[in-house]
């Protein structure tokens, strides 16, 4: 009987011990020791459902992570107004009613002036530009910093590359013509546009067309031709202006900074690696996606245009007024501007060498 | 003693159990049941030991894949001329000596003409650009379908940005001054400015400088400032040329095919993750470090020069030129730059309206 006592317990034990490593059928060798790693992170964004690009990247990449952790991390992402409203994102990831988050960071410059900054600016970075100024330039660690103030730690997640300034009922052909020029458009561009007389106005995206159209504004901007030719406006609005006030704005995937922290290494650094892999490809579905737009709104006696050399430089001069003011305002504002300024010379010198007379050799 | 014996042969099986499910450290939860979950690949390169940026790359998206995969998987990086000669890398590959390797498409032309589309043209894509049509344009699986036939699966693995025209000892003038002049340049670049008169001479890294010093030649392309800068060209030879032969140079991380297939999917998908970061994370390194190197290169009286127009107008005859001639030579060129052409066309519209017009302005 001892014999049989033997190897029962044994048997048990094995057992009980191969029972704690629970084979995965997802998984030819590995094994969990217990579900602690299955993780679910809610993630909000402040996007309709699918919003083609940037709602379809955030998408993908739930499913890289997923596919990555070989199932251990799954993602639920809800588009905007489901669990929050589309711009309430930042205090419920904040408060951790949310994991996390995709939007912009110029949403929240009444959080903090300094952030829009992380976004973009007029005049300021295109995506390659970013992408080197957060990896190589210190950004990431400066954003990092202030964020963490709200219990939030951001990955860089995808860059709408230039966009277009926008679509305007009549020609602007003098700055004479911008006075008193109602325009929807947000952010440091509207702070700028308005030192040259526009009047600002901030519209919801599902009420811009129909202002267009009656003429209650009398332009528009949105992103470039993939996103614009959806919303219609060249029924409406025959002018299409090549942009500078939004050359290269980021997006954001966001997380509660005390979720983060709780992840594993492991699951830290997928979600880091699938992120910067959005950040890159979504660029590349801009690009592709506007080339295929502007054949299309080539059809549709679309006026491209460009500014008048006075505007441009009017608007740089505006650009300026601007970022003292915001310093002045703002310390935070100051230390990041004065972290970018240095860093944007030296980068507008080599692109302007090497990619700007490319592209006009092209 | 039987006792004993049942005590000690349990406490040995647990053990081996135990052994077999390893516990690391660097994991709160996970455990494996054996070792067949520990991958380790064989990756050679075409460059030196820690070759700046692309090198580095390679190194930070090892341990990158090595932290995703909680140690799972280890990338050996072996520079060149250690386990297989810097070009022999593909050879290697393909009959499985090595598991994978980190080079540039271009210098496989030999094998099949096609091969150097995937590397860029002149004239051609963008790094951005380059991404879309292969994410987005169906690059990605033609240039799998190729590769197959060598028992390789290539991912992108970098990009080196536009490059710069390269350094000439004197002015280039007009296309009268090219005639003749002895260039080290190779590629597609290397044969449009053959149909100009150029005489492209092939040299290995370390004998450019002295055949430029000597006179042995009259010019040389080599990437950009931070790598030019490094070389010494400015030394011997003042005149830098803005560039347009290789606007956006690929690089591959490629693997033996069978090797891939033999990885489970969240293996592959870690790999895969991780090399498009790298992807675009190596385009911000070279813009960050070109943008510090231009700084000192104006410091050692170079002179930056744009070609004149004459010569840009016959490179792109030329180019055309050299299209038709590999195209009739090579059913795979020919069906990989048909698909190209009315990609390339649109993205070129599309990046002048956006970027080429904000970089204009800015």
């Amino acid at each position: 009987m001892k014999r049989r006592v033997f190897l029962t317990t044994t048997a048990l034990t094995t057992a009980s011990i191969l029972a704690g490593c629970k084979r995965e059928e997802s998984s030819k060798y590995r094994v969990n020791i217990n579900k602690k790693r299955k993780v679910e992170i809610k993630l909000s964004t402040s996007w309709p459902a699918n919003f083609p690009i940037m709602g379809e990247g955030v998408n993908r990449f739930a499913k890289k992570v997923n596919l990555a952790s070989d199932g251990e991390i799954e993602i639920k992402v809800y588009p905007k107004n489901i669990l929050v409203p589309a711009l309430g994102v930042f205090d419920a990831c904040s408060s951790g009613q949310i994991d996390a988050f995709h939007s912009g960071p110029y949403y929240w410059k009444g959080k903090n002036p300094a952030f829009s900054l992380f976004g973009g600016f007029p005049f300021g970075f295109i995506s390659n530009e970013m992408g080197a100024w957060m990896h190589f330039g210190g950004g990431l660690e400066l954003w990092r910093e202030l964020y963490a103030k709200y219990n939030l730690y951001p990955l860089l997640g995808g860059n709408t590359d230039v966009q277009m300034g926008g679509w305007f009922r009549k020609e602007i052909k003098s700055l004479k013509d911008l006075k008193g020029l109602k325009m929807r458009i947000p952010g440091l561009g509207g702070e700028v546009v308005a030192k040259l007389g526009v009047n600002p106005v901030l519209l919801p995206a599902g009420e811009i067309y129909t202002a267009l159209e009656r003429g209650t504004i009398d332009a528009t901007e949105w992103v470039g031709p993939a996103l614009d030719i959806r919303m219609g406006f060249y029924k409406v609005a025959k002018y299409y202006y090549s942009g500078f006030h939004e050359p290269g704005s980021v997006l954001e995937l966001t997380f509660n900074k005390k979720f983060w922290d709780s992840l594993s290494k492991d699951h830290q650094n997928i979600i880091t690696s699938c992120a910067n892999e959005l950040n890159s490809t979504m660029v590349f579905d801009f690009q592709a996606q506007n080339a295929k737009a502007l054949k299309e709104l080539k059809k549709k006696d679309v006026i491209l245009k460009n500014w008048p050399d006075e505007i441009i430089k009017e608007a740089k001069k505006a650009l300026f007024m601007v970022i003292e003011e915001q310093s002045k305002k703002s310390e935070d504002f100051k230390r990041v501007w004065k972290n970018i300024e240095p860093f944007w010379k030296a980068n507008r010198d080599w692109t302007s060498l090497g990619l700007k007379n490319y592209l006009n050799m092209r």
